[in-house]
Formats: C-alpha cells, structure tokens, sequence
C-alpha cells in the first residue's frame, strides 16, 4: 500500500559540537520520505523555490519517491537553522525562514489521493487540514505537530488532530498539547482529542505507543557516535508508517514491529548530517541494526 | 545466595504534588533490602540512632533482613529532606543530617562475611572499602555511589570503583564520573575505572546494562500515578542484585532478567511514599507487574 506525506521540504543549517552543514537537505517529509521509501512507495506533496538543488529532487526520485507533488514556485526554499549543544537532545533555533511556504496551498494530485497510508507531517495544521480534504478517507491518516502550533495555532491544530487516527508526537511536545505532565495522562487526554493512537517519541530514550488501553515501548539504540540529530523523528515516523503501509495492517502486533522498524530508521538517521546515512541502507544493514535492536530488548522468560 | 549490603538508613522527610512525609524509614540500605528480600537473605550493616523507630526495625526482621549488623549508637537518625517538582525526575535536597553517620565504622559482622554477593549502597566511599576488607573475595563486588561523593571525594571514590565487579549509577553520575555526555562512551570510560559491568539508572526511562561489550535496555514502565521516586533506583538495585543472587549466576541471560526484576521493583518502589508499596507485595503482585514488562517491551519476529 502507497503513503501520501505531506510536509516540509528545506534546506538546513546544522551546527553541533562535532561539524556543521549550510543548505543541506532536509524538511519532514523529507526524512519521512526517505525513510519510508524503504518498505513501501511514497509520494509527497510539498513546496520548494527556484534555488532548490535538482540534485536533490535526483536523489529522492532515485528512492522512488513520487515526486510529481513537489511544486517548485518562485521564491526561496524554507529554510531552517539550528544548533545542537554537547548533549544534543535539543535544538536550538537560530532561525526560521518560511519563504515559499508562506503562501502554499497544497494540491493533491489526483492519482495520489488513492493512498490508503496518509501522514501529515509537520506543517501549518491547515495545511494539514487542507489535504485532509482532497483525499479519500485513508486506512490510515496520521499527523506530527510541534510546540510553534500548538502554542500559536491551537484551535486549527486541534480541528486536524480531532480528524486522524493517529498521532506522533515528541514528549514536551505531548505535555504542552494535553497539560499533563505525566505521559500516561497525557496520552489519555490525547486520545479525548480524537487520536485512537498515540505515540510519543522521546529523543535517545525511544518511544512509546499507546493502542487500544495497551503501551509498548520501543528503546532508543544507544550509540557511541550521535552526529546530528535533525530529521530522527521523521525518520521514525517514517519507519513507522513505511512498514504498516507494506504488511497493510493495523493489528497490535504490527504495530509493534512498526515502532521498531522507526526505531532502526531514528537510529541511522542520527549518525551523519542531514538524510546522509539514510541514503544508501541495505537490507544488510536494516537487518543489522534490527539485531541490534532485538538483543538490546531481549530478555528470557523469568521464574519467581 | 545470601548478599550483604551497606549502606545508609534514614529517616526521609519528603515533600512531592501529591502530598508530603516526615521522617519516614528511607535510606539506600533500606529500599536496597527491602527490595532484595522478595528473592534471598539480606544481611544489612548500617547505622542508625536511638531515635530511631522500634516499630522500622521489627518491620525489616518481618522481611527476614538480618539486622544484626544494624548499630544503634547514641544520637540521631541520618536524615535527608528533599523536594519533588511536578516532573518528579531529581530531587531537590533541602538538608542533609549526617548525625551518626559522622563517626560510623562499619563492622561486618563475622557470620555476614560469608556472603557471596555484596552490594555497598551510596555512602561515603571510604566506609565502602573498609567493607571490602572485611569480607572475602565475592562472587559478585557491586556498588552505587552519588554526585556528592564524586565530586567531593572523587580520590577514594575511584579507589572503591577500582575493587567492585559492577557499578551501578544513575546517567547523570555516569556522565559526572566519566567526563562522557555520551553513555555508550562513559561506559568504556567506567569499564577502564575497574567494573566489568556497568548498570546506568536512567529514571523513568529506565536503565542500561553494559556487559562484555553487548547493551541490554530494561524499559521503564509508564505509570499513571507516580507517588514519590525516593528510593527507587535502590529497590532497582535490590531487585537486580536479589534476582542474581537468587539464580546464583551471573550469565548475560540471567543479568538481563534481573534488570527486568529491578525494574519491577523501581515500579512498585514509586507508587507510595518511603517503602509503603513495596512492604507488603505479594508473589501475585510480582508476576503481574513482570507480565506488564512483557507486554511492554516484547515484538514479534520482523520480516523485512
């Protein structure tokens, strides 16, 4: 089954105590995109300007994304610029320059409102909304929001988040939408808001889904060399979804695996700058990781 | 198995939201027995003074802790006064109250150096050697220790470290101790200090198992009423070691099943103030908590 991804396209600039990168590829949908390109096709709806590298379009059409809803329009890509202190679980914001997204309205082509896999990454929730609207009612609609929505944007935000099935969210981000700061409250009042499911992502420490009254937590890989952390929630995200879309199922138990697979995704997307390490993966490598994963988690069944 | 364990008892005043507590039974002795009870004899040496509540004493033998190694000198209990936020992630402490604890010298009883498994709870480190000295060679050397020791007597800390098989501490102390903001990297600096095993607390996200080279992740279990944290790190220790010392092995296997236990006890230890919840639990509690970790963490095998 195809994912429909609506999101950001940007160029970022990226400092950390271990290198910097100016203008390089990012944006949600991109992480996303790359990141689910692995298990399932993908197409994406997004805006950039006219400096947008052909390069990079190159690239994400060598992934097989479908590309033919990026709309290049004259203007400015968005972009972003941040910085990550040593501990590099938080960026900090230098600047944001919407450019070309200032004025975007989505269109959906047509083809691609046949997707039964719909994620709205991070954006203007209206613009979220306003996909929501040119497509037929998915298997699956998911969206991603931020603090700057949900402190600046809330009533729209809550119309889109009262629409989908799903939501994936950051931990402060879950605290500042519900009020609570105790994850478990948090994610019931989540739930009032529409979202039968919830997951939380919480940086290094891995994430956790609530579904249907059950938790699963999917642990973060802890690895010696973190490079930049930009993009690792879309590439969850984008796991994620990427893998429900290809087995076409929603059971807990898919569900399950999903959170892992994101996981794998997270946990190469933090090792170089912007989509670098998660370019060129093999099934080698996916598989690799997933041991890993496996061993970290694994524990034999315990008599008291 | 038997395991001996020193370290503090104390009387705790606490306040959290939710409500506050004075001077009730606390200390790293405590919670770390209590907790150990549930799989092996615990033999404990510690100090306390003659204020110190018959009742607390009678409730640890009800545990079948052995507390012949318990002094009561004249003077006051250690007290620690603390402060919970509405996170409940640290601790802020108000005042410490050394009182006995200023002039103790532990004596090992002759019958507890026997014990195959030692555990030196957070104390001065200088008290945690002097029980080395005074035991032979165990199968398992274990200790825990705090931002206080590290930096004020970091000389002596680093000697007891160089003497234990497994250190068990939480990520900011590991990070203090190490230099590392990174802990896969402030677990090889650790390694070098002496402990072959490196167990790093990582609250409500739970904890690290570092192990001849393989990484084990022991969840930590979303709760919707967290009471009072105080103690929980030691009821990990407690329940991990207890497990170990249960088994009477230390295999990979066997160590990750006791992070599970540990981790079972940490829940419990959280839900009431002082050792209220972990009192009186009963096998059945045990099991359903340890399910509860099962469906948790567990995911069927993955086909990419």
């Amino acid at each position: 089954m195809g994912i429909l991804v609506i999101g950001s396209v940007a160029l970022d600039t990226v400092t950390t105590p271990f290198g910097s990168m100016t203008d390089g590829l990012g944006g949600s949908a991109t992480h996303f995109s790359v990141s689910a390109s692995y298990f399932t096709k993908v197409s994406m709806v997004a805006v950039v300007g006219t400096d947008f590298p052909h390069e990079h379009v190159e690239f994400l059409k060598s992934r097989d994304i479908d590309v033919s809803g990026l709309e290049t329009v004259p203007g400015k890509t968005f972009r972003w610029t941040g910085h990550y202190g040593i501990d590099l679980n938080s960026a900090q914001t230098l600047k944001t320059e919407l450019n070309v997204f200032q004025n975007f309205i989505p269109k959906v082509p047509q083809k691609f409102g046949q997707n039964d896999f719909v994620f709205l990454a991070n954006i203007d929730p209206d613009l979220q909304r306003s996909v929501i609207e040119q497509v037929k009612k998915p298997k699956l609609l998911a969206c991603d929001t931020m603090n700057f929505w949900i402190e600046g944007k809330r009533e729209s935000l809550l119309k889109t988040i009262s629409l989908v099935d799903m939501i994936v969210i950051n931990e402060g981000e879950a605290r500042l939408l519900s009020g609570k700061t105790n994850l478990v409250k948090a994610a019931q009042v989540i739930h009032q808001l529409g979202p039968r499911i919830v997951v939380i992502k919480q940086g290094e420490y891995g994430a956790l889904l609530f579904y249907d009254g059950h938790i699963f937590s999917a642990p973060g890989m802890p690895l010696s060399d973190v490079f930049d952390p930009t993009g690792a929630g879309d590439s969850f995200a984008g796991g994620l979804f990427g893998y429900l879309a290809m087995k076409n199922d929603l059971s807990l138990s898919t569900f399950r695996q999903a959170m892992i697979v994101g996981s794998v995704m997270a946990s190469y997307n933090v090792e170089k700058f912007s989509c670098d390490r998660i370019r060129h993966l093999t099934q080698k490598d996916l598989h690799a990781r997933y041991t890993a994963f496996k061993n970290l988690s694994h524990f034999d069944e315990i008599s008291f």
